[in-house]
């Protein structure tokens, strides 16, 4: 159906198998710190008018990768897709951020959600299908989604949040009207992220934006077995090729040693997680099990001189230390990212000057320099 | 000087003695979500009119005494008292947060900054001596400081961030700069919290409040190594009573381990955070050294309904489970709070149902009821 890769380097690292250096791809690496970006959303006319058009969501999902040498795409789409679709009607106004018409605040609109019929989602698999044809076997497209928490805060929310006061109100006083939200949205990310494997995502990443903000307790009952619900009913593989999946919790370095029983390949990090420490606690052994790990450069950092760049990465890349490099077994890998999605203030030409140290640097951590 | 403690359960849980239930006050107690402080506060005219008068602000840090049975005073004032008396102009517009009309962004401004006159703070110290005079030994009053991180949050800023970009990116780009304000800030916080014991703070608080959004070595460069600076010139006694002082680091759960080093009695954790962990990893053994736990309830249990409330007041008590008990000598002890300040939605009535929860739920514990 589509090309084979020509670069396999995140797979591999996804699997835990050894590359010559540690692949990487950048969270949100599509977007509006990139001029060519910006003149496609001019183009299109508003945000959703570009995630809906499959020409263009093609278009910017590639424009990243002709620009620096990255090791993966993503699928250029919105996290609010999937209760866009249950009927919440998104807007986005004019200098705001994303908002529903029909925020989910009482037992009536708790009842009449449903998971929704996947063909309005279909332009988000027409998107899959277009940028997998486009990049050609160049390297792999991950598709994703929000997870099942961070949809619901949204969801009760109806916009961006900065102390989660209606959602958290939901969830200490109406517990069961969360579960069952928790619940539609795990089954609905599922079908989305496996309709995104059928039209050829070759790697999955949930995406629990918000599972930090949640107490402990809470996140384990009201995100992470929600995770679980979502990780459960993946496909495994398509046409042959197994597919991983990534769960990302920011804030959630509490969690890892739980968020190590998760049925996935990877765990992503924020900045906050000391990478030596992640290794042992999730990296597992050369031979055993274990997950990848992915992250978790402070996007900030891209703010900073060339030459500090270049210390920096070079000292994430040691805290790690060197990855698995025996190509007969599988042991501890890293996937260089940033630890959230890049600012759209970041000088495009800050993200060359880190795209080539990561490279540079996990080569000689390598000894293959 | 001031009369002898009536109520010396906090200060006891601060040194790891035993007391007969679990001591508690609540950050930002003292705040809008209670009716009489908005009609002081209307009186005042404005925020910064209350935190100058000596009178409103005893009025409203005993506001809460007067509803609830707390176990201590936290003086009410505001984080950027600090950098207000540094020269930056501290205003509050209508409808906004704090902001410096001279925020610290270059080497000039950088280079001008000195650890200022503590005249210009007599206002503060005033406000701790009267309200001292006006507890007249009810519950011990607590004073308080911005971390010298937080502080250099808002003044590289000029006001409160969603990304800290403007801080991160002298911290990353001219780290000889942010070291130069650090000192500063450290050594002014440390002059500031001493001059509140002289007045008759019997404890004190560094409210590290954005040191959970540093990157892990970071954290420990920028925000931890000055925080150990500020404590290092502390005073430890004053008219012969021991002075102890806490350090809260929001979002600083990973690092609980390096605060325990600190020269400090309590170490304050938000929600996230394990109390059970917390205990294990830094509460001490019965007769050895450790530290006194502060926190963590989720501010937003608070908009629950009084039964889900006191449920999930008790399940967080036994998350620490059973506080030393013996008075011949010290061990583990949780002083109860919330895991950040209280929001100024909350129902007060839903106060009152939080202390008697804890009240009761934590003599329950000890088996003394």
């Amino acid at each position: 159906m589509f090309k084979p890769l020509q670069n396999d380097s995140f797979l591999r690292a996804c699997f835990r198998q050894a590359t010559d250096h540690t692949p990487m791809w950048l969270m949100r690496q599509a977007g509006r710190y990139l001029p060519e970006y910006c003149a496609t959303r001019a183009k299109a006319g508003s945000f959703m008018g570009l995630a809906t058009n499959v020409q263009f969501a093609t278009e910017v999902t590639l424009q990243p990768l002709d620009r620096y040498d990255l090791d993966a795409a993503i699928l250029f789409s919105d996290i609010l897709t999937v209760p866009d679709a249950m009927g919440l009607g998104l807007r986005f106004a004019q200098g705001e951020g994303p908002r529903f018409e029909r925020a989910v605040r009482d037992e009536a609109a708790v009842a009449k959600l449903q998971v929704p019929d996947m063909s309005k989602l279909q332009y988000v698999f027409d998107a899959v299908s277009s940028i997998c044809k486009a990049l050609n076997g160049r390297v792999p497209l991950i598709g994703f989604s929000g997870s099942p928490w961070t949809l619901a805060c949204y969801m009760v929310e109806g916009a961006g949040s900065d102390d989660y006061r209606l959602v958290k109100s939901m969830l200490y006083g109406r517990p069961d009207l969360m579960h069952r939200i928790l619940a539609i949205n795990a089954d609905a990310v599922a079908l989305y992220l496996n309709t995104q494997i059928e039209a050829g995502a070759q790697a999955v990443m949930v995406f629990d934006s918000w599972g930090g903000v949640l107490a402990d307790g809470a996140f384990q009952e009201f995100s992470l077995a929600y995770t679980k619900r979502v990780l459960s009913q993946l496909k495994k593989e398509h046409l042959g090729q197994t597919i991983p999946s990534i769960v990302f919790t920011k804030g959630g370095g509490l969690w890892l040693q739980e968020m190590s029983e998760l049925d996935c390949q990877v765990l992503g990090v924020d900045w906050t997680v000391n990478l030596s420490m992640a290794r042992k606690m999730v990296g597992g052994k050369v031979g055993g099990a274990g997950k990848a790990i992915q992250g978790n450069l402070d996007p900030k950092i891209l703010f900073a001189p060339p030459e500090a760049i270049d210390r920096l990465v070079a000292q994430l890349l040691n805290s790690f230390g060197q990855p698995h490099m025996d190509s007969h077994t599988n042991g501890p890998t890293h996937i260089f990212n940033l630890g959230h999605g890049i600012s759209q203030f970041t000088p495009p030409e800050h993200v060359k000057t880190l795209v080539e140290s990561v490279h540079r640097h996990s080569r000689q951590i390598r000894h293959l320099t």
